[in-house]
Formats: C-alpha cells, structure tokens, sequence
C-alpha cells in the first residue's frame, strides 16, 4: 500500500471477494469491484494489476512471513528445525480472524482453474525461496531442495485443512499435526 | 500416436529439440520444426497440439507409468510403501538411453518461463492423481496428500540430479538415495 490511500486496497479486496462469491469470478468486472469499493478502477489499478490480484497478497510480503520464522543462521541447525521455524512464520500470516475470508477465497479458487494454476505458482516461488535460504544457510542442495518443497507440502495441506468447513483448530495447531504426520509416513 | 504414421512424432520431437537447443524454443516455428523432420505441418498438428507439447508425453502416459507400480489394493500396505511402489514405477520412464534427450529438453526448459510453468502443471496433476489412487486404496484423504505430493518432491528432486552434467547413477538409484535423504531429514 505505502502511498496510496491507507484501506484502499482491503475494501477492494472485501468487495472483490463478495462479488466473486455472489456472481462468480468470471462475472465480475474490475469496473463493478471498484463501484462496489466506492472507488474508482484508476484507484483499483493503483493497488493490483489485474482482477486476479486481489485475491493473492504481494509474492514478497507473502515470503517474507515464511522466512521470518528462520533461525539467524550462524547456528547449526538442521534443515527441518529451519523448516519447522519456517512454518511457525507462516502461522503468522493466518490468525484466527483471518479464517473466513480465506475460506471464502479459497471456495472461489476452488472453481477456477486459471486461479488455481496462480496459485500453484505461488507456492512453487515460495518453495524456490525457502530452498534458497537454506542454501544460504550452509545446507546441501538436495537437502534444501527437499526441505523447502517438503515445508511447502505441509504448509499447503496445513492451509486445506483449516479452511475446511467445521475446522476449529488454529493454523499453528494443524501444522503440528501435519508434520508430526508425515514424519510418521516416512519413518 | 496409435492411427497416425509410426515414428512421425518422435521424429517431430527430436527436430524440435535440435532447433529449441540451436536457435531457441522463442525462436522455432511450428513449420521449422516439421520441415526439419521432413513432414508437413500438418502432420505436425495431427501429433502435438502446439509447440510446446513436443516437450511433454501424454499426461495420462506419464501418469500411467507412476499408477503402475502401485500394489494392486486389497493388500495392507502402507502409504509410504505404496509410494515407493509408484517412485519404482516412475523410473521405468527414465532409462540410461534417455538420459541425453531428458537433459537436453531440461535445459531448453530450465531458458524459458512458461515451459517451466507447463511442467509444474504437470507435475501437480500428476500429484493429485496420485493422491486419488491412494484414497482410492483406503488411505485417509491428509495421509494421502501428503505421500502423493511426497512422492512427486522426491521424483522432482531425483529428475534434476538425474539430468545433472556428470550424473553417472540410474534413475532408480538417485530415488532411493533421495527417499533415504528425506527420511533422514524427517527422523
């Protein structure tokens, strides 16, 4: 946001999210989000760049909650204790209050294909993120690679099973128990 | 290919290859690609549906490969177990002979964004077939997803070793090396 009106792009994004909801994605023009914001589409196309955006918060801001989670470095930690400070981070980015709309987003993707293939990208910029710390962090190759896509399998199957209807559990809890549940397919 | 000429997409394949390596995927055309191959485009168009399909099999094809080393069900297997069913099917896909057209197409594939995002498609297909076999087979839909999408890590993983310049191991080797890696990151 920084420069723009503060709030401009929340209620652009509150806006999109009902509209998708009532009257599906493909129906829904930037002109019809920015009326329903009260705004107009010169503000929308200050804050995304295309309809599609406002469903995925900025690549970096969405990284930088992952990585935040990861010890310093200088330490000798192995991979999956990264990993694990990794997926703490992430929590971060989903609290409680947070829930509903994700669900709504997620019902939304859910019945797009193009939506779903933006989002597979994300998760895989994300793994190449994370696999590169790593790296940084003085782990081999093919152990970072496979500890940054394993933290994103987690973190995926973690974000299904929290936005499914009737789940209670918090984020930080279901990714205990994803965890603890593929160490125990593996083991 | 079944009712078409016998041998033209191959043909068509490695035409492409050689010019995608010579003048860049950017830089071929479709009737390029076939003249190279001494064939029409016509002819192109009745084996690929453009030009980047000359760089994929069959999606089903490539599926099947993996589905085929699942047990037959009925059995008590475990998940993981049957992962390693589908890694053993995997590397049927892969033999020594393969091996200089596989690193080839990486690299044509490693320059150029949209064919990286075409594989990752793929790959994520291929990963919620797998995670439908094994629900198919009994296993609860969480443990499912995550040796489906596990087993696809370790393929992806083992792919880019396999490919590596100086690589001298078989695909089968690298896989159990890197399952073996991934359990230990776990324990």
């Amino acid at each position: 946001m920084g420069r723009w009106q503060s709030g401009g792009s929340e209620r652009l994004r509150d806006a999109a999210l009902g509209l998708f909801l009532t009257q599906g994605y493909d129906g829904t023009t930037v002109a019809e989000i920015a009326a329903a914001a009260g705004l107009t589409e010169r503000t929308f196309f200050r804050h995304f760049a295309d309809k599609r955006e406002v469903l995925f918060v900025d690549q970096r801001e969405f990284e930088r909650a992952f990585l935040a989670g990861l010890p310093d470095g200088g330490g000798d930690d192995d991979p999956m204790t990264m990993i694990a400070g990794v997926l703490a981070g992430a929590a971060t980015l989903f609290p409680e209050e947070r829930r509903p709309w994700s669900r709504a987003r997620q019902s939304v993707i859910a019945a797009n294909e193009a939506l779903q293939e933006r989002e597979l990208l994300k998760l895989s910029s994300l793994a190449v993120s994370l696999t590169r710390a790593l790296t940084a962090r003085g782990v081999d190759a093919a152990s970072a690679a496979l500890a940054g896509e394993t933290g994103v399998t987690v973190f995926r199957t973690s974000f299904a099973l929290w936005v499914a209807e009737g789940e209670r559990r918090t984020f930080r809890e279901i990714q205990n128990a994803v965890l603890e549940r593929l160490q125990a397919l593996l083991a």
